[in-house]
């Protein structure tokens, strides 16, 4: 396995099964990848992306990597894959890397979004990219919330996480909360997240914002560990993978 | 039928057959409207749309009315209407008008968009709401081209009409081409178009854009009035309803 390609994708993640192949006829981004990686190129391939989506997660910056025995060109590699798959994926750049590269082990941090839509009914032009939440938000006491989530904290309470061994120390280097009209967008950044980690730190605001919780909660939820002291998981349907660095 | 009720409305065309009821069980917005409303109102209603738009078409602004018996609350009409449709639907807008005002009659313009998407491969989040259109355009030919179309012209050449009695003399006020990023947006302002126009008007332009015709061929679409002359017919999922004008 002499040459090394990384590609940097989007996806509808309505669309799919969640990255990662299951082995179930499902529709996942890594199997489809890989068939089609395989017609072309005439060699098994595996496909290694940055971190798993789940199923109906949304992306606009994943990053995957493969090896195989030929060199090729990876310009006319992104445009064959890309006639060869469905709309709801696209290849956004393909190029040779270091063999040594690996799209999870190098990642030096993420970037996600999470969308909510406030309107009374969600809008239709965004009604799957977005999680519908018609409620009275108090945005400041969300980002008093999200300040306690800042830095190097044992994230095992926002985790589904059950096993005792596995390190949950996480590092969050930014949290953003942004209105833009009657969406609502909250941008976390960090070194890597825990399984589900964004979607209920996204629904722990929520609850702040809505008034069921204060703020301060936050740190009681990162002491106790305890995932049922956090908030409610938001939907998959609001997240997406905005940028992978390196 | 004493009270007269104005909706405005944005809907996603990928999702209906169109406008028009068409009495074949078919999914189309006016049927599910009159459904929905007769179930609340308790009485048959005949919405009245400002046009109709073709199956795929989008729109940000369609606007409809219907008169009833009985005078009701239009805020919680909308919110009851809302609850009741699919998402690929909002009720914007109930407002009680006088009894005499009809959404098409009435109107005095209409704006429809036509959005070209130019990426190599569409974008996966906008795929279903504009048209995959990846050649080089010649913009100000399109610029130029558009300019023979502005003002009181006969539109049959660029109209599916048959009939010769049928007036096909329309008014456009103005034609917007802006460059948004990897999209082309065409904006069409008129007093009213006839059936297929602003499809075929874009996609004569597109065709000048590519250097197939001139930008003059435009004046002889128009004097010729046959529609073989004027350029294809651009598909319904570019093309969105942006506002109509009282």
């Amino acid at each position: 396995m002499n040459y090394n390609y990384r590609l940097k994708m989007s996806y509808d993640g309505s669309a799919f099964h969640g990255w990662q192949r299951q082995n179930l006829e499902k529709n996942t981004i890594q199997e489809l990848l890989e068939t089609q990686l395989e017609e072309i190129l005439g060699e098994v391939v595996k496909v290694q992306g940055s971190g798993r989506t789940d199923s109906g997660v949304h992306a606009k910056g994943q990053v995957a990597n493969f090896h195989v025995t030929k060199r090729i060109d990876a310009v006319s590699l992104r445009d064959l894959l890309n006639q060869r798959i469905p709309d709801s994926i696209r290849i956004l750049e393909a190029k040779e890397v270091a063999v040594g590269f690996h799209s999870r082990l190098c990642a030096k941090g993420k970037t996600y979004c999470y969308q909510i839509d406030r309107r009374e009914k969600p809008g239709v032009f965004t009604r799957k990219y977005a999680y519908h939440y018609p409620h009275k938000l108090n945005v400041e006491a969300m980002r008093k919330g999200a300040s306690y989530l800042i830095g190097t904290h044992d994230f095992r309470g926002f985790s589904m996480i059950k096993e005792e061994d596995k390190s949950t120390l996480r590092q969050i280097k930014e949290i953003r909360i942004q209105e833009k009209g009657d969406y609502l967008q909250f941008y976390f950044t960090g070194h890597g997240f825990l399984y589900h980690q964004v979607r209920i730190m996204a629904g722990t605001l929520l609850e702040i914002g809505l008034g069921e919780r204060n703020a301060e909660s936050v740190k009681q939820i990162l002491d106790s560990k305890i995932r049922k002291e956090a908030g409610f998981m938001a939907p998959a349907q609001g997240l997406c993978l905005m940028e992978v660095y390196y």
